[in-house]
């Protein structure tokens, strides 16, 4: 809210600078991606009070925004968040009701307000009249409520706001869950401890289709709260995507049903690990904000902790002849590698339900495979001469193929493709390196496949003053490539890699920067002005924390 | 504990990198300010458990440790900490014993093991003979419990552990309570839930006697909650000075007694303000770890925010004869300024008990005295031609004239010396300019004044990874000087600049990387060992959490 604003002004150019939101004068307004334009002459007397600019708290910028001066007024213990006529979701949704109607927009919206002063402030003392309801109409025949999002679901929606209700209608409950959250943002407390809202008209949809946020819960163990926080953040931002990478050299936190020994052995402890229930909770939770969890389970290099439970996994270094007890990437000749593999993503394949896993790929260093006998020697048999990105490939292909026959699609850093790895048309290739990922993301597209760019957006670098600009003026389609090549990129992830992240410091440094991400990712691409994005950030900022 | 690291491991690595503690056999060793060396020949039978290596856990490191292999158990729900034989605190610390015997170190020691799991383990079951006591001496015959630390205070500490009792000899009561730090340090809990100590000798004191951390809560609000858990990690580092930068351009927190528009006008909102009951809470607390509170009100410069709240205090900037409706730093030529600035000073001499006052002085803007038609007059009269330095030392001679007048001391940074004001004999000069800093030191210290060195340890400008050994490796008294010079060093400290800083991050922005800056001004000057400081850093970074 507004008030609340106010009371937090010392924070609110955290990351963002210090400069105080301006009083501006607004009416009728139009937004059409693009800075504000006055759609109409400004009408004597309609004029807003300076603390009444709704669109300069919308985060991400919908797609197109009509806000009117006529305000309305909100009573937190009568307005309601109803099935409107016509919505497939209305007797359908029963079960999964969180889902369709989840109750902590109550909260967002009139927080703690509306236990604490609501009923001391008579309703009728306030001229405007009452917004009653927000109607939810779900228009396709199943609304979803059952499923878990993919990256073919819509999360497009339409929201009028007028007296005496305010319609938000969406195609699957994935756009209402989008419009929710917007329809929120557009609420805000004045000092009189009144909620009001602008009577606006908003029709939004997101510009990529995967919007991603990667954390890293193997250089440093998150707890759940942690992760379950940061979904919260997500959704306030429009994320679809939490890419999960679970595991890595540093330590096995999954888990495993058939293959326990791998945390027992590889966690950094036997506290610091995710059950099956603790990963159907960040799943469930992550569902009912809209946002697909896609696990990574990174082989053959970044393997280091595998190797601790689960024996003859990784490659035996040599040295002169003998192993030096060291450990390299997983073995990629042996067929007890391929045995446990099977298994293994068969469990992960059931575990998360997404239709996608990342199979990682990145970063193979080669020197432990060249020092080892037996696989030298499988080079030879293979006819891969020296070229270790050869056996790289065979081993990823083999991967591919075991994962591909649980019906499930691959996603893989931009390594797999620059080595050839034969992949499956559906795959998403990453592009991760920072030098020169123009001319990848060219690359990966002129050859078909569909990309996620992360290159410009690796969030654990940090440096000091206000990054998120740099992070908000990247163009993800800004490479050379045909209109059919661009369509490929169907979208991008703020990481936020682990060696220097834990619960302590997660939140204040992945947010509001990631939020810049958000933004470039769902609004209009001619959404580009710095200024009034610091001005939206600021106010969304307030509203997070 | 240890059995707490453990649990933690998944965080130690934070910001410190990712290497977990190696095992190390250890016996008797020595340390006096340098790596560890063995004093004696290992005994057989004697060694320690992988995980009982005390001294690596000590932070900051102490002059000299020797410790044995022999461990001490601790019972929780016995221990005592008391008055030793000949202590002058004994009978005289009746109404502050908080500060001779603070609680929290129990709580430090035993944390909630002392509650939960003490009482199921029998002592006996140990064969360890116990630890009855920590018997603390204080040898001067005021112990100085109903005062402020000064700069002159004595912080040296003698520890013995050794059965049945440890002893702890200080002179004055701010030794204790760095020795009492030291002793909990000592104490770890074991796999078993049983409190252990070896028998140790400690002999310290520190090598600066100024060890500061500057807060500002001006660019953003620091809530109280913020500023003493800043406090509590400033004394696990056995710093002992918060230099409080509590005004500034953006906002005026202080709710001053004799000007209260100051802060009426001038905060950010009328809650985000420190109220005389705040202030005085913040200086006790601070007072029982043995830290002062330094206030910094910084004229002429940096005061837009004092401007709001006092009329006529700034000078009105001119453009084209005109006055602009914009302000410059405090008006110099007014006679009402220096009224003023007397009652406010007399004020904040009263208010805030220690020593010394931070006036400030740096970065003044001279564009709008250039403009000013009166100020231009004023320049003319004095004699100071178009040199605006002239003015600005008029001014902060005047101001300096005005506080020595309470007896309080002064700090300044350093362009206050630069421009040549007549400073009096003990004021403390701050060198904060990054470039060339050796110089300035030889400077300052060559004009025979006292020096406190920030430059090098701006903590508020971040980058990526393990920037803590860059502040650890600043040898501070590392310029062209004299012994006598070098001696004019009192230290240093640490500075979080608010810009980019509030409740959301201060902590992990602040915390361990000012450790490293702690352990170099307190710490031998050989004590330069990094792989040896990470260990210990590790450690102490997970007890601090």
């Amino acid at each position: 809210s507004r008030r609340a604003m106010g009371r937090a002004m010392g924070l609110a150019g955290l990351l963002l600078g210090l400069v105080v939101v301006p009083a501006v004068l607004v009416s009728t307004s139009l937004r059409h991606g693009a800075p504000r334009t006055e759609a109409e002459p400004e009408p004597a007397g309609w004029e807003l009070a300076a603390d009444a600019v709704p669109e300069d708290s919308l985060w991400p910028l919908p797609q197109w925004v009509r806000t009117y001066p006529r305000q309305l007024q909100l009573a937190p213990s009568r307005f309601q968040l109803v099935h409107g006529a016509g919505s497939s979701a209305g007797p359908g949704c029963g079960p999964r009701r969180r889902l369709c109607f989840p109750g902590r927009y109550y909260e967002y919206m009139f927080g703690h307000s509306r236990r604490r002063t609501w009923g001391r402030r008579p309703l009728a003392a306030r001229a405007e009249p009452e917004l009653f309801q927000l109607q939810v109409v779900i228009e396709a025949g199943d609304p979803g409520c059952d499923r878990h999002p993919q990256v073919t679901s819509s999360e497009a929606y339409h929201l009028t706001v007028t007296e005496p209700v305010a319609i938000l209608k969406a195609y699957e409950v994935w756009g209402a869950l989008r419009g929710l959250e917007t329809f929120s943002q557009l609420v805000y407390e004045d000092d009189y401890g009144s909620f009001l809202v602008n009577e606006s008209e908003i029709n939004d949809f997101p510009r990529f289709a995967h919007r991603g946020v990667l954390l890293d819960t193997s250089r440093h163990y998150l707890p759940l709260k942690s992760i379950l926080t940061n979904l919260d953040a997500m959704a306030f931002n429009k994320f679809n995507v939490l890419h999960w990478h679970i595991v890595d050299d540093q330590s096995f936190p999954y888990q495993s049903i058939y293959f326990p020994e791998l945390s027992d052995k590889g966690a950094y402890s036997s506290n610091l690990i995710y059950t099956p229930t603790d990963v159907r909770l960040v799943i469930e939770y992550a569902r009912l904000r809209g946002i697909r969890v896609i696990p990574e389970f990174d082989t053959p290099g970044h393997t280091q902790s595998w190797g601790k439970g689960q024996k003859d996994l990784l490659t035996p270094c040599y040295s002169g002849g003998q192993p030096t007890g060291s450990f390299g990437p997983v073995n990629p000749v042996w067929n007890t590698t391929y045995d446990f593999m099977t298994k293994f993503f068969q469990e992960i394949s059931s575990v998360f339900p997404d239709e996608f896993i990342h199979l990682g790929g990145d970063e193979v260093d080669f020197s432990c495979w060249k020092s080892n006998p037996e696989v030298k020697e499988f080079m030879k048999k293979q006819g891969f001469g020296t070229d270790y990105a050869k056996l790289e490939s065979y081993y990823v292909q083999n991967i591919v193929d075991i994962v591909s026959s649980y019906n499930k699609g691959q996603m893989v850093w931009q390594e797999v493709f620059d080595h050839k790895v034969q992949l499956k048309p559906d795959t998403v290739v990453q592009v991760w390196m920072a030098n020169n990922y123009a001319h990848e993301l060219s690359s990966v597209t002129g050859a078909g496949f569909t990309t996620v760019l992360s290159a410009p957006w690796y969030l654990d670098y940090i440096s000091y003053g206000q990054d998120w600009k740099k992070y908000y003026s990247v163009e993800p389609l800004n490479f050379p490539g045909s209109e059919k090549q661009k369509k490929l990129v169907i979208g991008g992830e703020a990481c936020l890699w682990g060696e220097f992240v834990d619960a302590t410091n997660l939140t204040p440094r992945l947010w509001p920067r990631a939020s810049a991400v958000g933004e470039r990712l769902w609004s209009s691409s001619n959404v580009t002005n710095l200024q009034d994005a610091y001005k939206r950030l600021t106010n969304h900022r307030c509203r997070m924390l």
